[in-house]
């Protein structure tokens, strides 16, 4: 099922290897930058570049609704999607204030909200208005998925055109940590109430009927487990297959993908089992308070940057994690060496 | 023994629960930020501002030597001291680097540098050219130990001035995490055995012998462990007390603290056994690699915002958190509200 995937390059490993002797000669103890350093040689492998640079970052989020927000799986009414949407074009949402401290171009993608939104900079690709309702029939046909991933891959390859060194990938949909449980859940196995979580808010016997909507939905679309593309079309969403897009379409330009919480992680999952060369550019930027987010970054081996307790989604945590892999090329291009600086190493001792 | 400690103002409680709520009133899950939205209501206690700043921020980094470098504790040669604090004034240590990228007034301060060093833009503070070799002797007098205490606060106060909004203490001294280990050690009665690590890069033997330095230490300098100025002054360093004297005096001017790494942690420990109400104002940057690290933390209840096996020093760690404590200030000062953005909240559902 590689048919949505562009050509992902493979790493360059001769770059890291050079990378990761460059770091030993910089005045430090060898190692002493820890995870700064994994990440630098990771930057390296992804672009091939022994000084890669993740500047400007690219930011898009994907805005769509969902048919099952209509069973009250949410804390908020799907009204709120468009209304964020809204508040993306202004600029008051979180998205908005923390991609800006990034000097991120960011992006938003209506992909498919329900109602017609409108403003400047929203960029109109709209599949259909909001996946139909899985608890009654499969969310999208499978031309509709790949439509919505194509959607993705247009966003990514923009952001790689205007100059983005590192893409985020954001998403604004109500009810959309139900969709992305659903499919967490077909992909691994592992069983709806080890997933579940309060998404925005809910709670209580809102919590428990969104854990029982979910379950009612995996077994009336069974989907095939080792089919990813059935698993999204059945369970998934519109902006969620586009991350999907958005993903391999990043890869297929080299760019470090720095991955959000929960829905994104899904989506990652989602894209991994779609073209497994795509792991390796993915690092993740935090781990979520929604209980399936430790189970996905589990399957996908994945240990973030941030550990916040967050849970709002858009993209925002991954551009809080953002300037640390700044700091890790900047490490690189600006350390001076122990000869450089005249400073004993080890060895001279 | 409140002697050297200025008086510390209480925080504003009031501030804080007005910014607790609203941040419930701005366009996201109410606590959806997490970690985030506790920092902004911790930097309102803090400055008794609803929208507090953090920026600029000021990093001061404290030099000196150890005598009990001559026991062969660190991988590196004491003259690395003085090499250091020239690569310092060159700019291309990586507190250099992260300073940069945070917009940081960067002061280097030699408060007992075993050699003359020089330089623009150090700060000529020196209490006693390195400490004696606690091996033999005790480290500081009280007299001395008070001394670099001094010089801390006036390098806080230094910054206070210059408008900076909130404070990183860093430290440059070969053999500072023998000291800073003997001292947690004597603090909490923790074996060294649990503590030691590698420091800049000792192993096997070394480090064995490192552990034997210490005991033989502790048990021959015998200091009070319920008198920190006891423990700081026998087993300590010159750049550890200032590091103290630091940390009391931008509590004193308000500041934020936002602290470093093992050496900076333990300083922070003797420092609240000093002072406890300087506690509230210290912000941990991250979990070190070195393993006295958690147990320092724990000791001060400490959660950091990075774990990410750092174990430099310079106040490098903490740099690389800062624009965590940006983010915080943000989304408090940019984000619009519900009612502003026309978003429905869950109330209106």
């Amino acid at each position: 099922m590689n048919d949505p995937s562009p050509l992902i390059p493979g790493l360059d490993t001769a770059c890291a290897e050079r990378v990761g002797r460059y770091l030993d000669t910089l005045t430090k103890p060898p190692g002493s930058l820890g995870r700064l350093e994994s990440l630098a040689v990771t930057l390296a492998a992804i672009t091939g570049e022994d000084f890669p640079s993740v500047t400007p970052p690219g930011v898009v989020v994907f805005a769509a609704d969902h048919g099952v927000a209509e069973e009250g799986v949410s804390a908020f009414p799907q009204a709120v999607t468009a209304q964020m949407v809204a508040n993306f074009v202004t600029g008051g949402a979180a998205i908005n204030v923390f991609a800006r401290r990034i000097d991120a171009r960011l992006e938003v993608v209506d992909v498919g909200v329900a109602s017609d939104v409108s403003g400047p900079g929203i960029v109109h690709d709209k599949v259909r208005p909001g996946t139909r309702n899985m608890a009654r029939e499969n969310a999208m046909t499978q031309h509709e998925a790949r439509a919505a991933i194509a959607v993705g891959r247009r966003a990514a390859e923009r952001a790689a055109k205007a100059g983005c060194r590192c893409l985020i990938v954001g998403e604004m949909g109500i009810a959309n940590t139900t969709a992305s449980t659903a499919m967490l859940a077909a992909l691994t196995g592992v069983p709806v109430a080890e997933l579940v979580g309060p998404g925005t808010g809910v709670a209580g016997d809102a919590l428990a009927r969104k854990q029982a909507v979910i379950e009612a939905a995996l077994v009336a679309r069974a989907a095939d487990p080792d089919d990813p593309m059935d698993v999204l079309a059945r369970l998934g969403g519109l902006e969620i297959a586009a991350m999907v897009g958005a993903y391999l379409g990043a890869a297929a330009s080299r760019l470090p993908i720095l991955v959000d919480g929960f829905i994104a992680t899904v989506a990652a999952l989602t894209a991994c089992r779609l073209e497994p060369s795509l792991r390796p550019y993915l690092i993740f930027g935090h781990r979520s308070h929604e209980p399936g987010h430790d189970r996905a970054l589990a399957a996908l081996d994945a240990a973030p940057l941030l550990d916040f307790s967050l849970r709002l989604g858009e993209g925002s945590g991954a551009a809080l994690a953002f300037p640390l892999l700044e700091a890790a090329t900047a490490m690189l291009s600006e350390m001076a060496t122990f000869a450089d600086a005249g400073v004993d190493n080890r060895e001279a001792r």
